[in-house]
């Protein structure tokens, strides 16, 4: 059976956030975003893709569509095709985000 | 903004499991499945999607192409196309899960 334990997939960097795939797809990504205070995943755009995010661990300065905010553990946010998206981690502790965006680009 | 509070969506009935929509999408479900203890998803097949079950809260006894496991929190599975799956709750306390088909069927 393809099990993950999201508890071994974090990971982290001083250098910069790490993204690590939880089940590979041609058809989608399913990834673990791991943020240390202070890093981000710069804002960008993807024209046809929806990506959704769904807090882990930590709060992180969420980025959608010119609006911004923070969210906490449990919640999730979606970025629509053609909305402009990024994370912060603006908290002091660290931040792990789990990430789907279908189709991949 | 686009969000949800995983815990404003979580709601069980006495008669059978709960599936909520988290987001809705042509290209794919994200839902929210709520089991009391001793409820369950029958097992079944999906010919064309993948099926990936995150255990948000609680403890689930999880059956893909045969194969049966006990997943608790912050541990996913993926079923792939045409590999039957469905969950139960055989604990004592509520289950969680956060559910992605893609594509829908």
């Amino acid at each position: 059976m393809d099990v993950r334990n999201i508890d071994d997939l974090i990971r982290f960097s001083d250098e910069k956030m790490q993204k690590l795939p939880v089940f590979e797809s041609p058809k989608y990504f399913f990834d673990l975003y791991c943020l240390k205070p202070g890093q981000d995943q710069r804002i960008h755009t993807h024209a046809e893709s929806d990506k959704i995010y769904f807090v882990v661990r930590g709060r992180g300065l969420f980025h959608i569509a010119g609006e911004e905010k923070e969210l906490g553990a449990g919640e999730t946010v979606i970025a629509r095709p053609g909305q402009d998206h990024g994370v912060k981690n603006s908290s002091a502790a660290d931040l792990v985000v789990l990430v789907f965006m279908i189709p991949r680009p």
